[in-house]
């Protein structure tokens, strides 16, 4: 019998709430906050530790097998109320699952990487979606690694964890702070090169990367900054076509990754 | 002197209204509807022809050259007060500036394309960002044009033509009907590829693309109809790594879109 929740003024609903909204809480605690069954189960396959599971009564009745793993994964299971879901939800299809579980361990500080393989380097990333989407993209192309730096959105959010398709839990992250010094450190181990939108950098189709490797991408609205430039050792650019600006973050990232991991 | 629009319930904004929330309304009209500086500057600048514009008072005030050009588009510009200027606002900084603009003529039917040339086809993709993400991304890495089937998300669409930033205005872009029917008739006089997530299928780093190619992409959800795939000539696919199970749709037509420009 799983205990009950019938009030949005639990405290472990305000807990949750706390942790979708907050990120500096995320950090005090170690932990964050995740719905719907997908990224709950992507969540379970990837070895997360869940601390507290919440689940409506429709849920558990129309997804039984899910349930039996969550039940399985030894954290209490509340049941909680259609008012406690309502308040709950935050995206489309939560379908009536969440979960509290802790930051993985194997997130690491930047100075640990072993300086080798092709890394990308995400320096002041602030949308989401774009940071989710690139997470996702990194893992299917095989990249060994991202580093965030402090500026850039937090992988814990929500929107990034479900943009990224539980590939922020397997891909080997790392936390970077300030991107011009992290840069100039990491130049000592890998070669290290700034994506900018520039005609006199090198085309990354004419780039042999090295084997460390390390591509670094900016902001969506402005780019990298000019000092964080300085600090890498190449520049290299996505030549464009047509009156096209640029391209969009998440999919500069995405064609600089896929090149990085072919040559 | 401008014309005064201070009713919500004025006939212009309720026809503004109409034109972003109906694609048939649009398409009974051959108009459609926009907003933001950025976005109105670029279809100007493209050629996009004007019926309407609305403008509040402090977007004249604060981008008086901005204005300048739109006066000498020749078109009705009214001036709308804040309650109106609520009313009409869809999206993130819209910044009091609104446009009724014809659809742009050049826009043909799909059997008119020319055999010759790098093209893709979107068969019934249903994100407005992807597919606008898509649209930029083909005029940026030099696609010759983009067709898109009648159940792909309108490129009127407000939504679409924003993350397109424009591109939609200058690219060519074709109208198809039913993906696996356009895919038969394409065949005749282009190479077609469909993209799959198919491990069977020939890897797109393999692939010597024709010079009168055709890769076609599929929903978001669901990928291509299998009548669809059977309609094509090949069947090509970008090989994943990891346990990302696939690629985002918007991002898996860039790399596609890349390779086919490259090879």
């Amino acid at each position: 019998m799983m205990e009950q929740i019938l009030s949005k003024d639990n405290k472990n609903v305000k807990e949750y709430g706390k942790l979708i909204s907050s990120k500096s809480y995320r950090d005090q605690n170690g932990t964050f906050a995740i719905e719907s069954i997908k990224l709950i189960l992507e969540a379970a396959c990837s070895g997360v530790v869940f601390q507290k599971v919440f689940v409506t009564e429709q849920c558990v009745k129309k997804n039984p097998a899910v349930l039996q793993k969550l039940f399985d994964l030894d954290c209490p299971v509340y049941q909680i109320s259609k008012a406690v879901e309502e308040k709950m939800t935050c995206t489309q299809n939560a379908g009536g699952l969440f979960a509290i579980c802790k930051k993985l361990d194997k997130h690491r500080q930047a100075d640990t990487i072993v300086p080798n393989g092709k890394y990308l380097y995400l320096a002041g990333l602030q949308d989401t979606g774009n940071v989710g989407t690139i997470l996702r993209t990194a893992e299917a192309v095989g990249l060994d690694g991202v580093v965030i730096s402090a500026g850039t959105c937090d992988i814990y959010n929500l929107k990034v964890l479900r943009a990224s398709m539980g590939s922020a839990f397997r891909l080997p992250i790392f936390f970077g702070k300030d991107p011009a010094s992290d840069l100039e450190q990491f130049g000592k181990r890998f070669v290290t090169y700034a994506a900018v939108v520039d005609e006199s950098a090198d085309s990354v189709l004419q780039t042999s990367f090295a084997p460390n490797s390390m591509v670094v991408i900016g902001n969506e609205g402005n780019g990298l900054e000019p000092r964080t430039i300085t600090a890498c050792q190449k520049q290299i650019t996505i030549r464009m076509k047509g009156n096209a600006e640029s391209l969009n973050a998440g999919m500069a990232a995405g064609i600089l990754m896929w090149e990085l991991v072919q040559n």
